[in-house]
């Protein structure tokens, strides 16, 4: 047996014992050492890159990984052997995907806008935000030798005189407090239920003295992130928001990669783990700390996730997503609860999932356009949700048409070789001098600190100034030169961002010719998806009358940016409106209202799906997207002027 | 830290470290080693004898020990507290309540034919025997790129087009597996379900050509012993029928020890666990397996309980029982599945229990007049069910009163110095000759198995044959001499059935004064509990037309004997019927058939209770009802004339 020791920036270690042969990246998932393989460890990706500090390692070198870089110890953990005792270097960007949970500062004046418009939005169309959680408070009288009702028939005999019922149920989790609860508070008590006609549902019973917040969770499950806000479901306000990477990264970048080690040996276990118990149970328990309220008291969860997130956090086979003829196992469930997949909140609390509508549109889509609005208004409206998947919704009040397209994970940073999500760190927006070539940057985080990466929103401005500023060419190569500006021996060129000794990580935070190429590809799957769809309606950009973004991308995207990449059609950018994670804020909706829930089924219902991969110019749009901004410079026509100017 | 070995007459040993001082009782139960302690451990009640083999123990000498049993190594468990590295043989007899599980043999006509009969009484009064579980055969289309529909929405359109249904539940257990065995079997599948009403569950899923049971299980909680079928929901058949003592008298012998044991710190798991874990799991285990059916196919489970084992049982605080105005929790409740109580069997599987009627008569009493017919009868017929609590119902089809009293454990065979239950090595019937004072008694079990104690109905039988022999007197005092009586120093009188030679265990099978002062005291219990309810209707014993015997004192029991040691009245003996355990069957019946069930439930609302222990004269009737057979032998015409006969 051999150590291994895996050290931190920040000091700490973690120790494991492994066997010769033993792959490192393997032994860190076991050591429940975050290191991130988008790939899933097929040393493609180039994101596991470690440091040997100190001992041996029996590992290959890669295209990833330069002479200098191996030369100061810089390996791939996917490809790394134990064969001695070794202490490795994990660096932060290594697990930039899954580490940084964060409580969001709820004193944020955009944070609450999206949800409180969202909410005004929505009630302005009549859908009343009142769902079916309530709190009931009971005198009942004691009893006695002449009045010796059982404790749960008492409760149903009060429940009933207050409100008119045919039902009432009494779970056990509240049978099991019953007999104290009422004595020890004279039998005055309060109930949190839920209401339906004529049938009364008893989620919990306290003191009638207690202060009880009926607590409810919404959580957005992305194929990279997971968001989660908790709301007092009475009055609907946000009591925690928090975030982080989803703990499934490390089987793999996309949904695909996901689906296949779920087929391994345990992998449902194991995938539906890495997404309960390692990622949404640990917000939970942040969140509940951060607002003072016991887990146990949150009655009521919404989902919002595309089809395979769905499977995966439900432990549900998602094989028969991935393979023709594409049939999920449900679009919506009523018979999710707590207690079946293990989410650490009240184990009655009933698990409601935003509707799938296919394989690949699925609740994070549905819900997302209840929050667009488009289904409310006359006008021609795309709804653009930016994650791992790109998804889009066109149409109006008469209509809506959807489709996806696959743009991997490099909006939220993967891909991308300083890509990060959009947390402390990250550059989340950037301006470069045309002359000097030097780069003015924001960093998520608090004033000072320092770049660790790129966030979706900051590559999205690095490129379209790289680009504005005549440094890389339509094809993403770079074709000016400078102390930014570097080409290693295979003659791939990088630009600098920020050099070693300003970033706040061990490594320069830059850009490469491959980073902007694997951007490319993904703008393309979003622009050519638009041109296929708009064109399969008889569509044309112009007709467009207002663009709704959403995604984890950031709020710092940068819509002229997007545009002069290609990335969006060349329209007034007025017409572009970022709606925030859309996912998150249409789970809220659902969780908070029961006329939005069944609305947002309604509009699932209502929604065509079209399968991009059917039609035939599909691959041709792409292929013309796949340059800066593209092959058809006449659809850029703002764009070319712009560029003009500049020169 | 010192060793102790706890060893066992079949040679096997435990062995546990503990601390000077440890009590040896608590060690054994940490130890998993059974060892009855029916006082609860405060040496009251000699049953927790083991013997000193090597090594030392700091015991003291309490009055259940006699100094050459204390010579010879014998010591209280509970009054021993560890010295030095010790070793102590616990004998059978010292957890003769708990051990033993047993899967009884079905080939046995009288086993079969009480259910039997049960089964045919209740049909005959228009009962039907059916229940809402149903196997379904489906066959769906495969889905495909025109068809694709998801796995749970075609389930439920193939369900809705089988039967004329609005609503179908497929809870998460089944829409996990869904997707798997609809594809394994190409859509052609069979599912079990509960159906109601417009309303369908779906319990499980197989493949069509999968042979499934729908396996049902009726458990009766005894305070002392737990006993179970396993059936088949579908025939009715009963599969596997298997008892053993209850795990919990190891907190006390009666229900007000185990309510106070309830109330430590913890307690209430621990009771729970002792009763599911440690009995009722094993014995479902045990019978699936001789059964050859999987556990997580049973889909459904009755309770017969008292309504503090019922609460105990769940987990429910049982304390307001036991205290004024003794309120208990439930008496009957809709909300009970197997996977909120930890049974393992299927986890959705509805957990129905025989309603209670009261803190003292519960839904063994109960489902136990479903079984006695009582109900359906004009003529007047008392069912009496000897348990650690004797309970009493009298009536007719036109009303049915209800009493219960305490009479300890000494029916199964506690607070007797060799009582146990009527399990292997139990003397189950003894007569002695009357010249010679020599036993002939009938051992349960295989030819040729020797005895190691007294179960109820062998109790009876000694008592009666000492009294009518004129070896004791009315008083249960020793009043002939010879070989087999003996008398201690203090003058306590015992006979022996078995000396230890001829016994299967290390000491001799005796009774003394004690065990028959005691088990006078539970009989007359019973006897002055008739007297008191039947006097308080203005009834007199002349007016029963039919006694049903109910309990686990064993079929074995003799109502001659009965009757002459004044615990029955003095009326023919062929109105005298014993019907087994009806509490068992009385759950058979209501797992079997929803109208038995529902029945249940009515009987239970029409049955009147009656408190004994605010009636004046019951405590005037008890004491006169403490000698054999009675005070006032006026009551007991037949026997006395028997007497006279035999001298």
């Amino acid at each position: 047996m051999f150590k291994v020791t895996f050290s931190f920036e920040d000091g700490s270690v973690v120790e494991h014992f492994a066997n010769a042969g033993d792959n490192l990246l393997e032994l860190a998932r076991e050591a429940n050492v975050a290191i991130d393989a988008p790939c899933s460890g097929n040393a493609s990706c180039g994101k596991c890159r470690v440091q040997l500090i100190k001992g041996e390692l029996d590992s290959k070198k890669t295209l990833h990984i330069s002479d200098e870089e191996y030369q100061a110890g810089w390996r791939l953990a996917c490809v790394s052997k134990i064969c001695a005792d070794v202490t490795v270097l994990v660096p932060d960007i290594a697990s930039a995907y899954k580490s940084r949970m964060k409580v969001a500062d709820l004193s944020s004046k955009e944070e609450i806008a999206i949800f409180e418009n969202s909410k005004n939005d929505v009630e302005m169309t009549g859908i009343e935000l009142r769902n079916s959680l309530d709190v009931i408070e009971l005198e009942m009288d004691e009893p006695s030798l002449d009045d010796t009702m059982p404790d749960n028939e008492r409760l149903t005999r009060a429940l009933k005189k207050y409100m008119n019922l045919k039902q009432v149920r009494i779970p056990y989790a509240v049978l099991r407090k019953l007999p104290d609860v009422l004595r020890e508070n004279h039998f005055k008590v309060k109930c949190v239920v839920r209401t339906a006609p004529n049938d009364l549902f008893v989620y919990d019973i306290f003191g009638k003295d207690e202060d009880v917040v009926v607590g409810g969770l919404a959580v957005d499950i992305g194929t990279t992130t997971v968001s989660a806000v908790l709301i007092n479901m009475e009055t609907g306000e946000i009591l925690a928001k928090a975030s982080s990477g989803n703990g499934q990264i490390r089987f793999g970048a996309d949904v695909i990669n996901r689906i296949i080690e779920q087929q391994k040996p345990g992998g449902k276990k194991k995938l539906q783990d890495a997404v309960i118990k390692e990622t949404i149970n640990p917000l939970i328990a942040q969140m509940c700390k951060s607002a003072g309220i016991s887990a146990s008291h949150i009655y009521r969860m919404s989902v919002g996730a595309n089809t395979t997130m769905n499977h995966l956090f439900a432990g549900i086979n998602a094989d028969p997503v991935r393979m023709e003829p594409y049939i999920p196992a449900f679009f919506k469930t009523n018979s999710l609860f707590a207690s079946d997949v293990g989410v650490a909140i009240n184990k009655d609390a009933h698990i409601i999932i935003a509707p799938n509508i296919g394989s690949y549109v699925g609740g994070d889509i549905t819900a997302g356009t209840l929050v667009s609005m488009i289904w409310n208004r006359p006008e021609f409206s795309l709804f653009i949700d930016l994650g791992t998947n790109g998804e889009l919704v066109f149409g109006n009040s008469d209509f809506m048409m959807s489709c996806a397209c696959s743009a991997g994970p490099a909006f939220e940073g993967g891909d991308i070789s300083c890509g990060m999500r959009a947390t402390d760190g990250a550059i989340e927006a950037c301006t470069i001098d045309k002359e000097t070539m030097i780069p003015t940057y924001k960093v998520v985080g608090n004033p000072g600190t320092k770049p660790i990466g790129l966030c979706g929103s900051g590559i999205i401005d690095v490129i379209s100034e790289l680009f504005m500023c005549g440094i890389i060419n339509p094809k993403g190569k770079f074709v000016r030169e400078g102390e930014r500006i570097r080409h290693d021996k295979y003659g791939m060129g990088s630009y600098v961002i920020a050099f070693e000794s300003e970033a706040g990580s061990v490594k320069d935070v830059e850009i490469t010719e491959v980073d902007i190429d694997n951007f490319i590809r993904a703008k393309g799957a979003i622009f050519s998806a638009i041109r296929t769809m708009l064109n399969s309606l008889d569509f044309d950009v112009s007709m467009i009358d207002d663009v709704y973004v959403a995604g984890g991308i950031g709020s710092g995207i940068n819509m002229r940016n997007a545009v002069n990449i290609g990335m969006f059609p060349d329209i007034p950018l007025e017409k572009f409106h970022y709606i925030g994670n859309s996912s998150l804020t249409g789970s809220y909706l659902m969780l908070l209202s029961t006329a939005a829930e069944k609305k947002t089924y309604e509009l699932a219902a209502n929604m065509t799906y079209m399968e991009l991969s059917t039609v035939p110019t599909y691959m041709d749009e792409f292929v013309g997207a796949c340059f800066i901004p593209h092959t058809d410079t006449g659809m850029f026509p703002d764009v070319m002027k712009d560029l003009q100017n500049r020169k």
